[in-house]
């Protein structure tokens, strides 16, 4: 797994891009990574993994749907990936309507081909759907691991619900899907995470 | 130019993106743009802009070009494109200093194509890196336009200085590039820059 060693700590390396103030100006206060800074990632993860997607995956259309995904959270806001569903019915309502405002303001036919890559997205049916979600849950875990715990500490988030998102990746990338399970298993070891609870 | 119009107001629209904060932790202090979100943002434009391309630009090698063009930053910092000239030389070699740093991160073979993609960027030869390079250009235009000058108004730019940017934008797509005449033209206009000196 050297090679993939290598891409993944290129990964980590270049967060730091997200430190690099400049000089245009923006309306928005304190820190925590932001989505337009994770959807970049993505984007350059995608480009950098490309190799991990099943093959015949577009990865054109890959970085398309990374870049805008999470558009719809202009209007409905973050919701942590961990939060009860409840709330994660009422999120996806608000985004479907975030959708329906924010796509529109394009002219009509590429209104509806973008709104179409975001549905494609969010249905996870097609391969570069697939590819796309486990991005979307891997580069959480890869901070997750640089920063000892991050999300994971702050929250209290056990490895059980950690697996549930490696099988997501799993089902976009095998051989991500493969790394993830060994960083899991390197966080339950390191204590970042608590072992799953037997059955 | 309605049909633009409305695409550039998506662009506009979507850099609220910005000020939603998520839990991923990040360490960076207070505000103005960071390089990631302008690099997601050209991708983002390079995905709504598509048709000012060139035809048969390749776009998924323009939006593989934005997205790392900047992570050089990372240990070269960014100037502002305004800056004097001796300035400009001396980031230009701090820049290759990164990317020689940066991409050998990754494996051999991926290391030397990406560098490449970023060595065909910074030379503007092709029809991809000339129509990156114009939505490099013409992001923050927008941007101080929709903030009243913003960095124009902060450094005393003046109408001569943008023209020499506009010039970048038409050679990389002419119609993007006499989108931006209007948009200057409109600046001088409404005294967000100084009328271009006679000659």
């Amino acid at each position: 797994m050297e090679r993939l060693d290598q891409q993944l700590r290129f990964i980590a390396e270049i967060d730091r891009l997200k430190a690099v103030i400049r000089q245009t100006m923006l309306t928005a206060p304190a820190r925590r990574e932001n989505s337009a800074e994770h959807s970049w990632h993505l984007a350059l993860m995608a480009l950098v993994l490309a190799e991990h997607a099943p093959p015949g995956t577009d990865l054109g259309r890959v970085m398309a749907m990374v870049v805008l995904h999470d558009l719809v959270e202009i209007d409905a806001g973050d919701l942590f990936q961990y939060a009860a569903q409840p709330q994660q019915a009422r999120q996806a309502a608000a985004e479907r309507a975030a959708a329906d405002r924010l796509f529109p303001i394009l002219p009509p036919p590429q209104a509806a081909s973008l709104r179409a890559l975001w549905d494609e997205f969010e249905e996870r049916a097609t391969a570069e759907a697939k590819f796309a979600r486990a991005l979307d849950r891997l580069q959480p875990m890869l901070i997750n691991m640089v920063t000892e715990g991050g999300t994971w500490a702050a929250h209290g988030v056990t490895a059980d619900q950690v697996l549930t998102r490696v099988a997501l990746i799993e089902d976009g990338s095998p051989s991500l899907g493969a790394y993830a399970r060994t960083m899991v298993a390197s966080a339950i070891d390191r204590g970042l995470l608590a072992p799953p609870r037997e059955a």
